[in-house]
């Protein structure tokens, strides 16, 4: 066996408590060289002889009372599998093992090690309870609550100053005619509050129940990420009492509302630094900053910041989360807006630049107010610190988005490539963040979808079928539902495009047939997927699974028809619910360049 | 190269935030299969094109500023290798990823996964950003800070029932003379706070300069476990003035005083539950406990209880610490102890049973009255979940206990299996823990190191000559010094002895001598340690390095008087700290059965 490949963490997405009465546990294990794996788990002090022991020092104490659980494989990449179990401990105590067995071998894996068994060492091996991994005590304080609803939710992440201009009296000055140009850095184009309001039912038609809007508090700039006032709307996209309008009504609608914020940095117009550029080393507010000398760097300077900032940027100084002050200041915003407005979520810009310590008191802080809220943060690497249950719910989740752009847009990943990074992704966190992770394609900060897909929008559509069938709660970027394209920023923030003639309603019509699937197919949305081999590289097949439901999805990544048999694994007629089309159990299925099937 | 054995984790003992200015960054590979290992680390936003970029999409881009630091292998267990380094990131943001390499292959690890590179993809690869791992912050109000004067201490256990009885007027009734028998589980000795201070001395001559002291709040019971009343000193140990006394006095002598406190559970007579057997579902205390149904279950009665408990004891029900009541009481307890009689530290009974919340809370608050207190938490097993600075200091690192007394005291562990595990627990946790973890090789849990020995006192020394060498804190449990020997509760709890003449002397000189040294050398302290060979499987030979001074630590664990050739090791002259005799630079080194030599 493998030893290098085993591996367990009593943490993390390892080992976490999923409810208050279930455990999840996972072990790794090399690729396709294990039989069998069992969980041992047990009650350190439920015995044989009686309950009530306690002493967990004795050796090779014989009458451990325990379950034997045999895993799951939940996953493969190309080098492990992950396996799973869930265990209900009676008394909320656990400790566990893990017996894994090959032809070869026998191996225990446990807190002290790896045993490899064999006659003579096992009795004393399995019987030692110090040998077993530990999770003492399953606290309800300690579960990862994340928003129910979050889960059946497909978010519409919308960049305000582009969406829909509907009040042309707040339009800052020089705005543009909508739509007239491609936009650049600093061009305005007058998109509002009253304007998205006034699109609601284009996204209730659309199928979406979530809205993400980009940053819509006072700042000077386009995009709203270098905040001046944290407690006001911008003028430009309106009032207070616009805001609360149109949050009451995307509520009557069914439409949960998520605002962005940046507690990672201020923008330069920000009331505290204004006073820090006023006063210098006299100014109340100089320890709100990351200042390493006096006076700070001016804008107009010529090379970097003297203080810390958002990459180098002057505009963007770091706020100094450390300090009770400044730590208050962004709670009393976080609260503010969710108490006064009714707000869903927050998404969290820059949050892993932030301290941890922040964001334990942002969760408590927020959960007391509403105790429903999604809270999101930009992380685009590995986030398991900020991911157990003690300060986010969700990431923005672009490992997947990666994976998907990499192999259906980019044409960069072969299926095996494909096939292995979605593995990875599915146990890269505990499933209480997977069952609401924050699922996009693109986003303000990336190269839209279409483009990427050099402009085949089969290709796009594609992708965002994929995207559907993956636990979570996706996301549609603005526009891509009717074709829209560009590159990076400044490119993927054109102006929506409201003329029917230019907007693309095959993809519409597509976009709302998946969302609504989605919505009504539990399988579609659950966790459990698994891969089947189809005989032909290019065409993935996988069945997700729900407790009542079993969707098979195949795949055509390529530009050429394909004919697959899946005879053998529908053996009755079945529906492609994607087009509602009935497929006879043929061993000749075809399917089209770029699509997919959804059969049940 | 063996791509299985690869691992890294951007979280707990793999990668930490050392102090404001550091971070430590550790890697795993299997064992000998690599040459060099050298971290790539860098500001994600330092371009050679010039600061201010941001744009992490960018793919293949070129001209990303790193740092590349040959890591140091740090410890090697039986299937790994562990390298270490440290990085001082001069705007505190890091992206990091480590390039290994051996005779055949050159792989790149990273956020995404692993990568062989080769001619083809190395430039790709290494280009893109996204690839590598990410610290996104150095952030203060992260980094795990320590109490400085716990990296120097020596701690001395003390079970406070039976360490002395100096006022019999408070002794409990039916208290049998001293040390008259051997202890069960309910007789009293009459051990007391006064009779610690009488013996104050004794400790600063031994060289201590810390005392846990077992619970001595008040409980019907010999060790206490079982709390009635958190806010009072038992009034068979004393009052609150004696144990003021005794606080100012250890302090005056350099001795920190640590009281062990149990929030998991309290005891029968405990208020709170007293109220909830008097007035059952009435009680306003009922939502402080686990209770599964009422009536509760009664002590007299037989089975087991329908409440939650420490195991299955009735005498003992579990505290619902998720309840803000109970949660405020507790941080009271804790505070209270601090403010008004200015302890040093907390050990924390059964702390892993307890919530992270409540640790996290517990950490805040104690702190927030004295900012070098030090918090041990009770955890046998792996304790990564509580180290990383939100919660304890140090654990009971009984890990580091089964190894010694494995291969010591017990014949169980070969050299070669010892000096893996010592390896392993060298890496389990961050150099924050390592250096103040609390060293322990026996306590009023566990059998007698003595008694493991099977009463062999040379045998007992090099343990505690090993333990000395190690970095943390370590512990001596009261009377191991003068050879006390008893097995498992109530053996390890005898009547401390006080007779000259039954005290061993030559036991006690040696303790003494090898605490000192330790006190005086800080390699002997320090975290750095390297094994080299002897050729003779049976002795050890190992270097402790601190910034100005080197150790050899040579290790006869046999019974036969060994030779080793250190002659090419050390070409000088060199000391024996522990006998201060000059040793010359021979082929022949004598070493006397269960002896070591520390050269200097």
């Amino acid at each position: 066996m493998n030893l290098h490949a085993i591996h367990h963490l009593p943490d993390a997405n390892y080992a976490y408590p999923y409810d208050k009465e279930t455990l999840h546990l996972r072990l790794r294990t090399a690729k396709d060289d294990v039989n069998q794996v069992t969980l041992h788990a047990g009650d350190p002090y439920e015995w044989k002889s009686g309950g009530g022991g306690g002493n967990l020092n004795a050796e090779g104490a014989m009458g451990w009372v325990y379950e034997e659980i045999v895993m799951q494989k939940e996953a493969s990449t190309d080098l492990f599998d992950f396996w799973f179990a869930e265990v209900k401990p009676p008394y909320r105590r656990s400790r566990y093992g893990f017996m894994i067995e090959n032809d070869q071998q026998k191996v225990f894996c446990g807190d002290t090690g790896l045993f490899v068994l064999d006659a003579d060492n096992e009795a004393a091996v399995l019987g030692h309870i110090g040998n077993y991994f530990c999770h003492p005590f399953l606290n309800a304080a300690d579960v990862f609550e994340t928003p129910e609803w979050a889960k059946n939710t497909v978010w519409y992440q919308i960049f305000p100053e582009r969406f829909n201009n509907a009040d042309p009296t707040i339009s800052p000055e020089g705005v543009l005619p909508w739509g007239s140009e491609d936009p650049w850095w600093y061009t305005f184009f007058g998109g509002d509050l009253l304007g998205i309001t006034e699109k609601l039912d284009y996204l209730v038609d659309l199928g979406i129940n979530g809205i993400y809007l980009c940053p819509i508090f006072t700042s000077p700039s386009t995009h709203k990420y270098d905040t001046e006032d944290y407690f006001e709307i911008d003028p430009h996209f309106g009032t207070k009492e616009t805001f609360r309008q149109f949050v009451e009504l995307a509520h009557a609608k069914g439409i949960k509302i998520m605002l962005d914020m940046v507690v990672n940095h201020c923008g330069y117009n920000f009331g505290p630094w204004q006073d820090v550029l006023a006063h210098g080393e006299n100014s109340e507010y100089k320890d709100w900053f990351h200042i390493r000398n006096f006076p700070v760097s001016r804008v107009e300077e010529e090379g970097l910041p003297n203080y810390d900032a958002f990459a180098f940027s002057k505009r963007m100084p770091k706020m100094r989360t450390e300090n009770p002050a400044v730590r208050d200041y962004f709670l009393k915003v976080a609260r503010y807006w969710v108490e006064e407005f009714d707000i869903d979520g927050w998404r969290l810009d820059v949050a892993n630049e932030v301290d941890h310590v922040f964001w334990r008191e942002f969760r408590k802080e927020v959960r007391a107010v509403k105790d429903d809220i999604y809270i999101l943060g930009e992380v685009w690497h590995d986030a398991n610190p900020w991911l157990r249950g003690d300060q986010f719910d969700a990431v923005m989740n672009y490992p997947l988005t990666n994976a998907i752009n990499d192999f259906i847009a980019k044409d960069k990943m072969t299926a095996k490539e494909f096939v292995d990074t979605i593995a990875r992704v599915q146990v890269m966190y505990s499933r209480n963040v997977a069952e609401v992770n924050f699922n996009l394609l693109g986003s303000h900060d990336t190269a839209r979808l279409l483009t990427l897909c050099n402009d085949n929008k089969q290709k796009a559509l594609l992708a965002y079928t994929f995207l559907i069938t993956q636990p979570g709660s996706p996301c549609v970027y603005y526009g891509d539902e009717i074709g829209m394209n560009g590159g990076n920023d400044p490119g993927c923030r054109k102006c929506m495009v409201w003329d029917e003639d230019l907007q693309d309603h095959d993809m519409f019509t597509y976009f709302k047939n998946i969302i609504n699937l989605r919505k009504k197919h539990p399988a579609l949305r659950s966790i459990e997927m698994k891969w089947l081999a189809t005989g032909d590289e290019e065409v993935l097949l996988f069945k997700k699974i729900a407790p009542n439901e079993t969707i098979y999805v195949v795949i055509n990544n390529s530009d050429a028809i394909k004919t697959v048999d899946l005879s053998t694994i529908l053996t009755d007629n079945h529906t492609d619910l994607l087009t509602t089309k009935t497929l006879a159990s043929t061993s000749e299925t075809t399917i089209l360049p770029y699509t997919a099937l959804w059969l049940k």
